[in-house]
């Protein structure tokens, strides 16, 4: 049997220094997300397979780890040759878990419940710089508030949590994209599409970014939509400019296609948002933000960092997942940071950051050294230790100086060597 | 499609409180055990099924949750009916993830090399009190080092970190147990058993507190071993007493089945590790200690808490797996705290505990409320936080009087309403 030394295709093995930074980023969102009344919760990495493959996940629910069946269960299935072969799976984000909990413990849980739920989740996703296949997501959720307060609380408290991770390597330049699925599908029924066309829709108009206005119009009639439609819609993206604000951009819709109280609840997010985070975060409403899971069902909001072409951070209304677990329906927002693509920019600029560190001090011991002085050098550590220092006792190898060295280069301040 | 809103069987959703709970727990070792230069690292919790069922992990192999190949490769194995559907599995501890992780990122890391890890593992074992399916583990291990600095830093910190955390609760008395499989070797070979038989008379021994001398007596006859032998072995466990010493124990060995060194190291251990622990912790050689993990090559350690009938945290030396994928021997030992048990036996005593905790002020807002009364408590929230309050802002409900409660009784120290 042959050992393999690297990890799984796609992930990853965090050393030391990857792990510094990493807590300290945690750190900061953890303390940041508690100030506004967020408790953390944890579910476990695996889930039924049965709410995995529920089609809430888009996209996602291809790229799906499946754990197998075991002993007589598997033997069934693979007898069976119904496919069945896996009773669950690696979840794919924390929201699907997230809705299992909340149905799960409604009774022991506050309403509105506002939860912080940090950790890894699993896509078989082809592997590229900054994309595993096992990655962190840190969500906020507010589970049992259909009005616009939870909004807000996640959006402020999201970007805040930006602008102080970001403030130290000079960064503080964001802008808050929003939109809401209801205008999305206004849109499309205003220019002629079928509800049944409504994804295709979405689907070219998610590439705006990439594609432009001319990229959509061609694929959607290569996708077999009518010229008249095509021509309507992308007329009514015409008018976009980045200052639009939602009322404005809801007259060309005409006829009442949206309802008023969307249009008030959008400017009103954006307002009372506005007033709580930094002056140099932009706060805007972008009828083209899409955001890919089947599972929005109003609001939906992204941050980007000026300069650079994507998202870091996303999320929305999904007021119906929670439904399916309990038969009863309970309003639910929430906004998932981008862990690894914000260690990715912080990595970059490591010479900025400056983490705190206690005084590290290395007791190298000669080999062969009597109990007595292995005793001693022991004691002393301990010592060091209760002063609050760091301390490491090792033994201390022929070649010294390269020893003294490496230690010197990983932090160690001070080196003592006791010999026989 | 069903969705089930139980987590899958054996795992656990925690609750806020449980989450506290362990954040508070795992802050004590984190810090006690970085204050022994041990560094923070992660490996992913997947692992290649060839790393996995490589023999190392002893029982443990045969509950592994293994996760199917997907696409083309799993069509292959399917068609090709060699049983092969999984390419890997949930780790099951975290030492042979660490193991691999040393040998692929040996050139990155200092020798020796001291890790802390702490992650969830996965067992599909059948759940019970306090044994779960996903549960965490934290490991501390000091990898490059084949001297006893390594055996005394690993029991010295670990014993701490136990006092530590159960200080509180008012707990203080834990025996070390500490044995070599060198001795549980010379033991058996003494007694006239082969070297084949030994895994079955270690099965025997390892039952010590379960079934007495008697039982394993009987269990070895009755598992055909010869009865002069098993005599042999009887009488040699009959000398043991609690304060036994390792050099007077062996002298019942006689005739040089274990090398003076070997003795030397473990008394050396005791002295050195028992100068730095609390006095209530006491440090024992313990010739019936066996562990159950395949993987270990000499000195084997278990703590206890004087009075439970499980241990808490165990470990021992495996120079042997490294090696396994880096054809490169390098020294390694390490030592585990059963997280789960700590916080079962803390849950039970929940209130002895004292965290500190943020004053925590709830906003609420009527129903209907104006874009200037909402700007008016958010603005009031930030200025709260601010200061270092935790703040929430929320739909005032119908039943104020009742909601008022839950949220005092969530640690809510200050409740205001705000109408329109």
């Amino acid at each position: 049997m042959k050992f393999i030394k690297t990890p799984v295709k796609g992930m990853c093995d965090m050393l030391p220094q990857d792990m510094e930074l990493r807590n300290y980023v945690l750190g900061m969102i953890k303390e940041t997300y508690k100030s506004y009344g967020f408790s953390e919760i944890e579910t476990p990495v695996m889930e039924h397979i049965e709410n995995l493959t529920g089609d809430q996940g888009g996209e996602n629910e291809k790229l799906i780890f499946k754990v197998m069946k075991r002993g007589e269960e598997l033997k069934r299935a693979m007898e069976s040759e119904d496919n069945s072969l896996a009773d669950s799976g690696m979840r794919y984000d924390l929201t699907v878990p997230l809705s299992r909990y909340y149905a799960n413990n409604m009774g022991s849980l506050i309403t509105p419940f506002k939860a912080l739920q940090i950790g890894n989740v699993f896509r078989a996703d082809k592997p590229q710089k900054g994309r595993f296949r096992q990655f962190t997501q840190c969500d906020i959720d507010i589970l049992g508030d259909g009005s616009i307060l939870a909004e807000i609380e996640l959006i402020a408290a999201t970007a805040n949590v930006l602008t102080r991770i970001f403030s130290e390597i000079g960064i503080s330049k964001f802008t808050v994209h929003v939109n809401d699925r209801r205008i999305l599908k206004a849109m499309a029924l205003f220019a002629g599409f079928s509800e049944e066309s409504l994804s295709s829709v979405l689907i070219s108009l998610d590439k705006m970014d990439k594609i432009g206005l001319d990229g959509i119009k061609e694929e959607m009639i290569a996708n077999g939509h009518l010229a008249e439609n095509v021509e309507k819609y992308i007329s009514l993206l015409e008018n976009i400019t980045p200052e639009i604000s939602c009322s404005e951009f809801c007259k060309f819709l005409k006829e009442n296609y949206i309802e008023g109280e969307v249009i008030e609840s959008i400017e009103n997010t954006l307002d009372c948002a506005r007033s709580m985070v930094h002056s140099d975060v932009t706060l805007m409403f972008d009828p083209t933000l899409v955001r890919g899971m089947a599972y929005y069902t109003g609001t939906i909001f992204e941050i980007s960092i000026d300069g650079y072409n994507f998202s870091i951070a996303g999320g929305g209304r999904y007021d119906e997942i929670i439904g399916k677990f309990s038969n009863q329906k309970v309003p639910a927002c929430g906004f998932s940071i981008g862990f690894e693509r914000i260690i990715t920019i912080l990595n970059d600029n490591l010479d900025k950051i400056t983490m705190e560190e206690k005084e590290k001090v290395a007791i190298l011991i000669e080999k062969g050294a009597s109990s007595e002085l292995m005793l001693e050098a022991f004691n002393k550590a301990m010592k060091l230790r209760n002063e609050g220092k760091i301390v490491s006792v090792q033994p201390l190898s022929k070649n010294a100086k390269f020893q003294v060295e490496k230690l010197v280069s990983n932090g160690y301040s001070k080196v003592e060597k006791m010999y026989i």
